[in-house]
């Protein structure tokens, strides 16, 4: 029997790696995708690639708050890719500066990934009260990794479709 | 500090709660689809929802022999959903066999992910040796359950397009 540090860590360091893999693949298809490809819509009347790349920056973003990391990055996209719907009407930044964007937010998450102890992983989230934790220990900081990397599945597998 | 058992059975629990989360949104997207729908693609080129479901299906049955639960319950669901590409000339099963199908297999799957243990996930799949085992005691059970829960959140953001 492993000792509870090795058990966990083994396990945190899985659900990390599920994590990354995704996000290199997000990485891996924004360099192969044109500027044209992610202005076009995924499928016909549905979201354009823009605002699924925005929509996962912004998603990203947040989960800095979340796992009291720091404050949004960038605040001003969370109205138009969370809150809203896409829209063609709606101004977005350029897809260049969504993809410095991204760069940023994905740094700022690493540094604090890796600074973040096994033991700190099993701490709750800030949208749980201490009070609920007790009785609710799954909603956890890992817990949020876990949910945050299979939505980016869920519209990387759409994303794959433009290409 | 929690005990080595509590710490894993959490992680493990939450690692099959995801899991579950994306197992139950394909049953719930399938009861919403008709054949009809089923029957297109999820974009103009892209695979077909039929061929999506038996991806799906045939790599759900292919978890059962890697994770030594059981031997694949429809062998012949794999070289036509996972071996081939989608290709509207090839004889597939009706859409009806296939959800008797899923249904087949997520029982026997549940059944066996009930009955196995915190510690027993931690054991290696039967795609590594033991030997290789000793230096990536990551290639466990578990890890099996968090690729293949990426994999359908992947397939599952196309699905959606079909509604």
């Amino acid at each position: 029997m492993q000792t509870t540090t090795t058990q966990t860590e083994l396990l945190v360091k899985m659900t990390i790696t599920a994590w990354d893999v995704q996000n290199n693949q997000f990485h891996k298809l924004l360099n192969e995708l044109t500027d044209e490809q992610l202005y076009k819509q995924i499928a016909p009347g549905k979201n354009r690639g823009i605002y699924l790349l925005g929509h996962l920056i912004a998603v990203s973003d947040a989960v800095l708050p979340l796992l009291d990391f720091s404050e949004l990055l960038f605040p001003e996209l969370q109205a138009v890719f969370i809150k809203n719907p896409d829209n063609p009407a709606q101004e977005m930044p350029s897809i260049t500066t969504l993809k410095e964007n991204l760069q940023a937010v994905n740094a700022k998450l690493n540094e604090h990934i890796k600074a973040t102890t096994a033991a700190q992983w099993l701490e709750r989230h800030t949208a749980i009260t201490p009070e609920a934790f007790i009785n609710e220990p799954h909603r956890n900081k890992l817990n949020v990794i876990i949910s945050r990397t299979n939505h980016m599945a869920n519209h990387l597998g759409q994303l794959l479709l433009l290409k």
